[in-house]
This record gives structure tokens, C-alpha cells and sequence, in this order.
């Protein structure tokens, strides 16, 4: 199938992500529903005309008539919604879905899948310290990329119609990874820099020092404000190569600190001018 | 003596921050003088307003005729200039600094100093990622910190006239410290932060995952571009605070680590609940 505006689109979990993909798919004209636990989610985005219909029971009446599914649910959540549901899903539609973690989701979907339904895997990389539907801002996609993670079992179709929903939403760029390639990148991009920042402000009670605070400290304690269950559940799925990424920048650390007390001016100066060379890439764009 | 619009200023040194002064104050309708190596930077603060008058040598004649001198120069360099030229200042002046550690700066020169002049020390943490008397910018303070680290060796009126120039220069706020609680707290503010962002950026290769990259990594890399001689400098005369600090943090990032590495779900979502409550004082300021 292709994604048109004929194309009815089911969201799954409707947070500030899904809340968000409903709002800039609902501005496209597309016709959009939804499936939340709590009836006032539901409402909410009646109300605010994110979705024109949503239900908080999973029914197959409702589930079948939608040709396009995306899941904007925690990993678990996610997996155990496929084993429950999926025999709702009528024949031939596509699945996709939100998740910051590749390996551990995209083969265990498609494995437990029927057959007659694909499942795309697709990581939209945005986002903002605050959640639930009522913070929903389509804004967030439009400086950020939308990364499609295909594998052997993927059509070329469903891969299309994945990246078309990236543009649709209103995301920069589109791109293409590996699970694999996926899961190492976001393993050193995304949690290792949370991680930091979480170590970072677990160090001191720093109330103190807000005053003497500058931008260098705020920025890099900005994602320490973090959602524990989520990030705690995205850290395991991803454990191996988390550690990885870890140990990695653990090793710079160290040889940082250690050149600081030997003294060692030179290798100080040579990390530095290191650092400072690789981070002009990341000014250009 | 008290800081009046008749105070004769000189800076020593004309980088971004002693350039920076020079606006401000020149902007204030203070005389600023000035001293610099080259002929060249005289020349660009004269021709643009941000001193009336400069030399690139240091004389007797010259210096003498100011009663406040403010030294925007690297740590030794600073040194090195009190040990030659403080026989031309004129008796009863004022000096102060604009250097990043404390307690091996001021204590050292307080201690060399001739008598009936007197040197309070103070750190605007105002900065660019830019150098030079070509970026002076007086707005750079405004939404800064100026700290005054005075010693049992310096006057009420000394330590008075100080914050009034710091509240002359535009900072937000003015406060005061003793050279050892400056330096362990910029140990962990500024200087391991700045250690993180170096070793963060110097892990990879990265310039393939600049697609990739949302804010978090930008922000935590953001100073990873350092002028390298001038942060080694200060990283060697804060090593036993700098030093502590780091153990700090990598004892905490080890705990995270570990707890991944146990698939401690408790432990990761406790340490991410403490820094989420924690940096939420960062953000009222």
C-alpha cells in the first residue's frame, strides 16, 4: 500500500509523541484515531481535533478498519499489545513505530507477526522534557530526523511508504539504518549523553550553586531531567552496546584525568585540539 | 579609593575579555587605557572606540598614570608581568583579574606585591567560544556572574570598589567567595564539564553522525571547542580540585554503569529521579 490521504492511520498510545504525530498527520487531512488507557486522553484529543475518533478499549471493530498502525507505546507495552491484538489487524495493513531501541523491538515483532501485516520500524528523533497529550506540538519534527530501520523481512513498499510518513510529519530528514547500526548510534549519541548527564547531576546536592551557574553546566545537565521508567526500559534494551559506549567514553576520561595529574600539558593540548577540530562538523548544520 | 567616573582605568591585555571590558567601561564615560603585545590590537580598540588611549610597551610614564588596573591576562603571564613592571604603578591603586582559578593566582601575587597597592581578585564567567579584541562584546556579561574573591589581606573599600565595577561592567549579579570555594566549585561547574565535553567529543570519529545528532549531544559538546593552551593552563593550576571532581563524577557514572551492567532497574530509575529533581533548581533562574 501507499500512503494517501485516503489512508486511514490508527495511533497507538497517545503521549506527547503519538499526541504529536496525530496533530501534524490529522493538519495533512488524513484521518486519524486513536487507542489511549485513560478516557480523558481521549477526550483531550477530541477536543483539541488531533484525532476524529479514539477508543480506550482495543476492539476488533475498531482496530480492523485502519490501514496504517503506528505505535507510539513503551517497548514492553508494545510487545505485548502485537501478542494480544494483532489478529485485529485486517490483511494487508502496515505497521510502524516510535521506539528509541531497534534490535530488540524490530525482530521480535516480526517474528510474532501473522502473516498478510508488515511491521516497519521507524525512530522518530524528537522530543521535549514534558509529556502527555496535552503538551502535543507537531513543531518538534521539523529540525530533527526520522531514521526508517528496515530489515531482510521488509518490502520495498512498506520502506516507501515508512519514509513518506517521515516527510508527511514534517520531519528535516529521512534516513535509513540498520537495527544494528541504529542501536550503536543511539547508543553513543542519545543514552551515553543521558547517562552523563544523569552521573553528572547525581554528583552534588548543587542547589547552591545555581548561582554561579553557567551555560556550560546547564547545557550539559538539560537531559538529566529524565522520564525513569522510560529511559531505565530503553537503557536494558540496549544494554550491550550501551556498556559499549560507556566503557568508551570512560577510557577518554580516564586519559584526560590521568594526563591532568601527570601533568602532562602536551597530551592535554592534543585531546583538546582533538575535540575542538571534531566539534566544528557539528556547527555546520 | 572609590570607583567615580574620574577613575583612570587601564587593562592589561586585550582579548575578548579584556576587550569586552574596555566597551563597557569606555561605554560608562570612564578613561580606558590600555596595554597589549600587538601593534595591531591597539589599534582596532583605538580606531573602534573601546579605549582612548593604548601602548604595546610597558613604561614607567604609562602606567602610572592609573588608578585602577584590571589584568585580562593567562595566569602566568600575569605572574610574570607583576614580578617586572609593579614598580610603575602608582601607589594607592587598585588591581583585579579576570582569571579562572583562584587560589594559585591570588594568593601569589598579594604575597609578591610592593606595599600601598592592593590586588583583589575576580572572575567574570562571561565567555564566547571566539578570541580576540575583534569579538569584544560588553553584552556577553549581562546575563553573567561576577565573583569577588577577596583574601584576609584586602580592604573593605578594596573589595567594595570591586563589585561596584563588576556591577559597572553589566553583570547580573555580583557575589563574593574565598579563593578555595571559587576553585572547588568552578572545578566542578566549569572545568569538569568542559573535561566531559573534550573526552565525550574525542570518543569517535564522529563527522558521519552529524545527521544524526539531536540536541542532546550538541549541548553537551557545545564547549568541547576550547582554546587549548588557555584550559590546560587552568586545568594545571586547579589539579587537586579538578582532580577531585573528576573522581566524583566517575565514581558516579561507574554506579550507573554498573547497574546497567546488573540490570538494576531500581538503581537506574533512583539515580535518574535524583537528578530530575535536582536540575529542576536550574531551571527557575
Amino acid at each position: 500500500m501507499k500512503l494517501d490521504k485516503k489512508s486511514k492511520i490508527l495511533i497507538v498510545g497517545l503521549g506527547l509523541i503519538g499526541g504529536s504525530y496525530a496533530q501534524a498527520l490529522t493538519d495533512k487531512g488524513y484521518y486519524v484515531g486513536a487507542v489511549a488507557r485513560r478516557r480523558e486522553t481521549i477526550e483531550y484529543a477530541l477536543e483539541h481535533k488531533l484525532i476524529v475518533s479514539g477508543e480506550t478499549e482495543v476492539t476488533r471493530d475498531y482496530v480492523s478498519q485502519f490501514d496504517i498502525i503506528i505505535f507510539a507505546l513503551y517497548p514492553k507495552i508494545f510487545i505485548e499489545w502485537i501478542k494480544n491484538y494483532q489478529d485485529y489487524i485486517k490483511d494487508g495493513a502496515i505497521l510502524t513505530d516510535v521506539t528509541g531501541v531497534k534490535r530488540s523491538v524490530v525482530y521480535r515483532v516480526q517474528e510474532m507477526l501473522k502473516s498478510g501485516i508488515e511491521f516497519i520500524g521507524a525512530h522518530p528523533m524528537a522530543g521535549k522534557e514534558v509529556y502527555g497529550v496535552e503538551n502535543s506540538d507537531k513543531h518538534i519534527f521539523e529540525n530533527a530526523n526520522y531514521i526508517v530501520t528496515p530489515t531482510d523481512d521488509n518490502t520495498g513498499n512498506a520502506i516507501e511508504m515508512c519514509k513518506a510518513l517521515g516527510y508527511e510529519l514534517g520531519f528535516k530528514t529521512v534516513t535509513q539504518l540498520t537495527p544494528e547500526k541504529h542501536d550503536e548510534m543511539i547508543g553513543f549519541l542519545s543514552q551515553l549523553t543521558h547517562c552523563i548527564a544523569v552521573s553528572l547531576m547525581d554528583c552534588k546536592e548543587s542547589e547552591h550553586l545555581v548561582d554561579y551557574t553557567g551555560d556550560s553546566f546547564r547545557d550539559l545537565t538539560r537531559i538529566a531531567k529524565i522520564n525513569d521508567a522510560m529511559w531505565s526500559e530503553l537503557f536494558l534494551l540496549n544494554k550491550d552496546e550501551l556498556l559499549n559506549q560507556m566503557d568508551l567514553f570512560s577510557e577518554k576520561f580516564t586519559e584526560l584525568r590521568n594526563a591532568l595529574e601527570n601533568e602532562d600539558m602536551e597530551k592535554m593540548r592534543e585531546m583538546m585540539r582533538i575535540s575542538t577540530e571534531r566539534r566544528k562538523f557539528f556547527d555546520k548544520k
